[in-house]
């Protein structure tokens, strides 16, 4: 391969990398954006944990646990004695990686990817987990569950061999994340005041709406690198196919939401706007690949649909998930996981079956970690803070800390 | 051409898109950022719409009407009939647009300018026009009016046979934006209390002066993208050449706006730098890759005290606009696009009277079209929110919501 | 060359210089997210004004000041004379810089570095300098010191040969600021209220720890570019090599800051987790081509220690930071300065002491420049506000306005 091509590959990976860890700013802009300013504080420590605890997790042993058998010589489930990145001798050369990166590139685009999943349950479980619970649960969510999960089919593994397809993530990383966030939103409990006494679903509106758009519109041009960069090359007639159908979908899904909640509730609603761009850009992420135009702007508008209605369910279902975290990365996940069997280029019933099969596998296995290492959490530790701690707020009691402590706030 | 060429030809290309995408961020916050909190969400709502709207109806038709004829066998105008973007056969190879990009980044990059002409209105009617009219104002503006005038001078119309020269559209995206905000806001009249009893102006302090400084440095990033990817391939001295012009005028054009508003008003006053930048920005935009870079700090300097100038004008012509929009995007882009003719490569008196040829055609097509389309809306369902809700703000009545919550705020 | 490896590296500076341009966004929202709300403009108003005066400089002078003798027939100095950069005849071809970049992207590149070294004083003298002695003070520390101690060491000067390494500018930039921010807050004095009739130090809490954290973010990405570009081409091993230790590193940052600080005060205090990043970002700056991913592990958990007592040691000295930039650019400047001599490949006592004699040469040239600056400034028209100014706030005194006029604010 020419100097030229694989520099030129590489240095798009790298921008690709630059793009997914801008994405914990939207993530964090929009956690924050979509709570009460009393949690700022813990919900912006949780974020700064996640970003470099899971990078150094991943460092420490999770590449190494979902790619294993790439240096001769060492197993990775041996590499777990070890510690930290080893570079192959080819790992610099276009030898490595069909010439799309190097082994560097490699391990800092796989490693911004592996926090995002723990980003997803952060919001869902905002203004109430106590933060030591959370950070161990990120520990080995992080450090365990994502990279086994990811070596099932990203490592070579059995789902890889089954024929599952999933391009950048729509169930591995997005559903992974959205499983954990439903299981964590089940064992804790919903926030006082969110449900009244007649059980109806009360609105606890957010506390910066101009951070959540912001956070929406980062994320948005952090998926030009998270779909981008799952391309693994700078391949021009693939990657930039990618970003068209990745901005069509979300274009389409920010459309659908927008439309049905006008519809159904008759206002203006910007939070779904921006929810149902999200759902838009999850549903395309497994099949960004393989879809047309025309099935980008399909997938995304029905992702735009499913988004109104699954906020919706969540509330009857009497759960509380203060960022609609579990319908954008969960439920959009799996639309767009299945879409895969529907639409573009894989398109057929078997396909479609497969791709059933790898979301229930998936499912079940995160449903099941992440119910065992939050139900050792509570019953050790405890998951919820005090009731006290709620009313007054996570940021004064765990950190000592005002997120604005020049401006005067109102009590909710 | 080898593949390293093309594929990071088209690396840049796609960078720049991103790039351009961001600038959305950027406009949003400057908007809302000298603005008053009770219409944040009404303008990030509008924006959103926008950037989506935009971004669908350009893929819908708008590319194919601005550039037409790409296909064999099917004129531009007849792909109205036809829905979305098909690409030709060598779309993505080197032989489309010699090697700069593929089909896919070709629309995706044009597709994001599309939007911005829009967004420039927003900002000038910001705070009392129907949120209902204003999006069926866009549909029309970014639908047909941004491409026929695109087609006129990118697509390879008259204006191009003429010699008009615009490199990244100070005229065909900035001014086509402030002609009809200009026209905006003349149909729209001034917001309540911007004009004292005896006439004067008053100011009407944006609400986030840190939110309006963040959009335009990320404005002046996203111009990068802007000017740097007009080059339409990765060039490497013209491309470096168009970011040095760039940034010199930006910072010249600041200067500009500092030196003279404080002279001629003895405070330093942040909001005149902030816009002084953008002025230089919008003045090199039509010439960035014809200019040396003393041209770039004279043309943008000059910007920069146009800026201050512009700003009294608008004032003293009893027309509100909150952001300077008028002032940045329409003059100074008038500006840059005459200063064609007096500097750089290209200048000369011929040049001069077909640039100013160009302004002209364009500003009245522009002004006629904004006129008829918005003199309907007006006549048909009202331009402008009732007093009762100008006064109490648009996110309460037209949203239901508020944009920060948790914060005390002062009426004003 | 080959043409594509040419453009793929100008391709990749400058995108790395646009990251270097965005950190300023970052340094501005650290600095007001820090800071209290009645300061926000002034601070905002001082950065802008550094972006574009120290653009405008550099244009004019420093540029060709700091690298000497690159265009036949005119030596650095004599430059001075002239006004602006011209490019040489090679200066767009792969023959300049081992075609790593154009001689246009090398100038804006490091355009955008010079005015970092200004900004973190910025940081340290907030809420309480004049703006005019302030603005005089980064003409001449910009315009003067920077690119004099730039030509010692990248400009080929005597430190070069001596064999004293920085590779992205942990001393040549991060010191060099941190030097004179250190002057600069001994010779202002601390804030009113600071340090209490009892001589002990009182938190003054900055208005906006969201700010500040999406600064931080911003600024960890703007690193990509300020030590990725530092490589002066796109060389895949390298570049990919430089982000993995940066990131790292400044994840370990973190980590060290927020370990010890919890140890230390029993709380979990995200300004310190988020400084901690920054020392790591910094710490590694000097070296960060040179270290393993271990050595950047270990070198970066240093600095966030490094931190955690810096910090402390400031306010013991009597002296206000109230961003900490002399902890985080000065303090861990040295020490990554430093490590270059203990860690990675150059790593030998002789280099040790090569490093340690570029520190102490490179401070001592810094302390008395900035002394004599600051001090016949202090002099001719005084340093600080009044003290009624000081109270009331800057924003209102110097630029008559607000930053949030909206909302209802404390007084402290």
């Amino acid at each position: 391969m020419e100097a030229g091509l694989f520099t030129a590959n590489n240095v798009w990976m790298m921008v690709c990398t630059g793009l997914v860890f801008f994405m914990h700013t939207g993530f964090a802009f929009l956690e924050i954006g979509l709570t009460r300013q009393k949690n700022t504080i813990n919900i912006l420590f949780k974020n700064i944990f996640i970003i470099t605890g899971g990078l150094l997790l991943y460092y420490a042993f999770g590449f190494n646990l979902m790619y294993p058998g790439f240096e001769e010589g060492s197993s990775g489930i041996l590499k777990f004695a070890g510690f930290g990145i080893g570079a192959p001798e080819n790992g610099m050369t276009p030898d490595y990686a069909s010439g799309g990166y190097t082994w560097w590139t490699d391990f800092l685009f796989q490693g911004m990817f592996a926090a995002t999943a723990a980003t997803i349950v952060s919001g869902a479980v905002a203004e109430r987990i106590k933060i030591g619970s959370f950070m161990i649960f990120v520990l080995f969510y992080v450090g365990l569950v994502y990279p086994i999960v990811g070596a099932w089919k990203w490592g070579g593994g059995f789902l890889d061999s089954w024929g599952f397809y999933d391009f950048a993530g729509s169930t591995l990383v997005h559903s992974v994340g959205g499983w954990a966030a439903l299981v964590a939103i089940a064992l804790l409990g919903s926030r006082i005041g969110k449900f009244g006494s007649d059980g109806k679903p009360k609105a606890i509106p957010g506390h910066s709406i101009p951070m959540a758009t912001a956070g929406v519109l980062i994320l948005w041009l952090g998926w030009f690198g998270f779909n981008g960069g799952s391309v693994l090359s700078a391949d021009p007639a693939l990657t930039s196919l990618v970003l068209v159908t990745t901005s069509l979908a979300a274009a389409a899904g920010g459309f659908g939401a927008f439309f049905l909640s006008t519809i159904l509730y008759k206002n203006m609603d910007l939070t779904m706007f921006l929810n149902g761009i999200l759902g838009g850009l999850v549903g395309i992420t497994a099949g960004a690949d393989l879809m047309s135009p025309n099935e980008a702007v399909v997938i995304g508008f029905l992702a735009g649909l499913i988004i109104v209605l699954g906020v919706s369910l969540i509330d009857k279902l009497k759960l509380d998930d203060p960022v609609g975290a579990v319908t954008v990365h969960l439920i959009c996940g799996i639309w767009g996981t299945l879409a895969v069997g529907i639409f573009g280029d894989k398109a057929g019933f078997d396909q479609f079956l497969t791709q059933l099969y790898g979301v229930l596998i998936i499912g079940a296995f995160c449903v099941i970690s992440a119910g065992i290492i939050l139900g050792i959490l509570k019953a050790v530790m405890g998951l919820r803070v005090s009731k006290e701690e709620e009313m007054e707020g996570l940021d004064i009691h765990e950190h000592g800390m005002d997120a604005y402590p020049d401006f005067r706030t109102n009590e909710h």
